[in-house]
């Protein structure tokens, strides 16, 4: 059996970062929509032999929101220009179940991953933003329990029109004039709660099967659709234990599911702060974190409990009572605020600035940050991490300096070893539904 | 007044221009899956100056559908693919306004537009296929009229959303910390018959202001659409005077709508063939005509008529009188052969194969095909054509024989004059509807 190595994923997000990363001298202003910007990151991760690149969305905005949401590419047409750019690393497009239709997204993922040649993944979303319900016109956001059935049943018929089509229907004979075998052509027709989709999908599987599927939800129905539907997690925690028992969670939820361990794979995200010296590394910390204004902080923060206005209340005093408030949104990172807020009594601008620009544990030389991910890695709390970029030049610092301490301890690839997404990452080929044998 | 010149897009479409095209032996028959065929496609339409690239669509097959149809690229992926692979050329994507969400279409488009450096266009379509609905759980699918009163709104709503920001609005100012200017944001807030969005969008206008906006249809209410709303319009009209009196029915009811006839381009399709002899060019049309099936041909008629089974009448009696059958679809196809089966007495035979591979006008040396396009571009039938290919290197041939003979006489362009694709159709930059003032 082969090593388990190290998967690694960028998480692109042009100005992003944190609502003052745009302002250092260093990083150019529109990089949001700059697709320049873009290909040359996607380069630097492939220079880097990271998996995937990850692009995160959202569905609404208002004036107080991040200046990179405010203007930015949308995923699947970004990563598909991106897919032109690179050759071999994973494209990673979010998407919502909650405003979208199943038979488009299931076709315009099969069209990313017949482009790439088999590099496409869905991260699956069902939109925290209340406000996106009134861009689509549904009247009400759905609530989160809603939002998680929906999106269980959207995955699934979106898998269900990916198998349309059995991998050898194609016969194409031009001396005969038979293009397909009508019997490896399959009609889902499915009629559901939520969704009546027919089918068959308009488009064939690529050498993957399916897109990759993430998901990132960390609510008790987010970790079950994970565990029940997804090929991998996106988690964030702070701590080598909070993330060591959500890895634990997941892992033994998918078993309970009837899946491996090994299906399904945990990536927690971090924003790795690498300098040449542990002093270096702090000092490109705090050039981002002093170009905060207080004011946006509290903006950012109340973007979390449904755009709250935060303004209203002092700022040197504990952070107030909000109570059940902002439980139908961001629901685990609404309650790690209020929890961490009241155990270590912070103020309300301790917890905006803290919020505004997390203060990674990963930082220091490159030496220590390889050290933490191996920790983290071996220490059952990781099977990759999804690196985003909180310093400027923070992605080839890190393909730069700490990507090559781990390929020494053989802890991460040299060199692509598959063409596809699903390779790379170890995973299966899905059976299609209807063949009952693995696709090539 | 800078002379009047012609325009030119490239339809692409894998294997799909007739439905014996894969059998031939030059056609390669995996095309509409083959992203490097269509850059390949792209480049060359490129290296002939041509306007755009366009991409047609349908949103429901059957086994009974063209085998183009059966399995390829979304329109929206594959040209954000293709502006990697070019670098003037426009890119025109098919979409339905009746299986669509403004915001995410307003999204898609503006991202495009925004990778592709302003050379997005939209044609608007509203979906002819009635089996679309069963894709998209709506139970019945709206007919004609309510189609075209519900892409009037998704179309409006569309632009509006385009607008959210004004051109100026993002100051990006590090010194300051102001990254827009709350002034310049612009909530549509929309409520309307059929959408409720209420904005703002989370992307900019391109240089281009808006991408430009495609219609197809040939209905009343087609025409009227675009003479309200469209850049430009793709007709299909078989002779010169059918394609004069819908060039003049539409600039007409433009002017009417209180624009100027220059503002809306008319673009008949043709499918060129071009021999370096009058024999090579017809002997090129029965290469393909010889591969259809008949069966094949009456699958293919049967689909403008709702999916109609023509298996059930005699091939070589006269044309069977459908009464009304047919008229909530392909509208304007079905009244054409209807009538011309009727006019001239043709069987179903007849009619199926002239349907499955029709016979263009635009046939034989370079020479007279340029003469027919001078022609009709001279003659108040066209601003320019849509050239889709019907033989095998069909693009080739045309920008290798016809394109030099159109340039050498003034017709058409020896290099790109701007690089939006709304810069090089001669059409101006919308204004923002909030500015007042035009764009840059």
């Amino acid at each position: 059996m082969a090593q388990r190595t190290l998967r690694l994923g960028a998480n692109l997000n042009g100005v992003g970062n944190s609502i003052s990363f745009w302002r250092h001298p260093d990083v150019p202003v529109n990089a949001s929509v700059d697709i320049e910007f873009y290909k040359q990151q996607a380069r630097k991760a492939e220079e880097g032999k990271f998996d995937l690149l990850f692009i995160a969305d959202g569905l609404y905005i208002n004036e107080k929101s991040n200046p990179h949401f405010l203007n930015r590419f949308e995923p699947l047409t970004l990563l598909t220009a991106l897919a032109g750019a690179t050759s071999h690393i994973g494209l990673v497009a979010t998407l919502s179940t909650s405003y979208s239709e199943p038979f488009t997204v299931a076709r315009q993922f099969a069209s990313l991953d017949h482009i790439s040649g088999g590099r496409a993944g869905w991260n699956v979303v069902t939109s925290p933003l209340e406000g996106s319900a009134l861009n689509f016109g549904k009247g009400e956001h759905p609530h989160h329990a809603l939002r998680y059935e929906i999106a269980e049943e959207h995955l699934e018929v979106v898998k269900g029109l990916w198998d349309s089509w059995e991998d050898d229907a194609f016969v194409r004979d031009k001396a005969s004039g038979v293009f397909f075998d009508p019997a490896k052509l399959h009609t889902l027709g499915h009629k559901g709660k939520h969704f009546d989709v027919q089918g068959p999908l308009n488009i064939a599987r690529s050498k993957q099967g399916y897109p990759v599927i993430f998901q990132a939800g960390s609510s008790e129905s987010g970790k079950d659709l994970a565990a029940k539907s997804a090929d991998a997690v996106y988690s964030g925690h702070e701590t080598f234990e909070e993330a060591r028992q959500f890895y634990q969670d997941v892992k033994a939820r998918a078993v309970a599911f009837g899946r491996n361990a090994d299906d399904i794979l945990i990536f927690p995200g971090i924003g790795p702060i690498v300098g040449r010296t542990e002093a270096e590394a702090e000092s490109k910390y705090r050039e981002i974190a002093e170009l905060v204004d207080i004011q946006q902080a509290l903006n950012y923060l109340g973007r979390y409990f449904e755009h709250f206005d935060f303004a209203q209340f002092p700022l040197d005093e504990p952070f107030p009572d909000l109570g059940d408030f902002g439980d139908n949104s961001f629901r685990s990172t609404t309650e790690r605020i209020k929890r961490e807020a009241k155990e270590q009594g912070l103020t309300l601008r301790q917890v905006a600035l803290r919020a505004s620009t997390p203060r990674s544990n990963f930082i220091g030389t490159p030496e220590r940050v390889a050290d933490q991910i191996q920790q983290w890695f071996e220490g059952g709390a990781a099977d990759g991490f999804n690196v985003r970029t909180v310093v400027p030049n923070g992605l080839a610092d890190f393909v730069d300096l700490v990507v090559p301490i781990l390929q020494e301890r053989g802890l991460f690839r040299k060199a692509y070893e598959h063409e596809t997404l699903r390779g790379n990452l170890g995973l299966a080929v899905p059976e299609n539904r209807y063949s009952g044998k693995v696709s090539v």
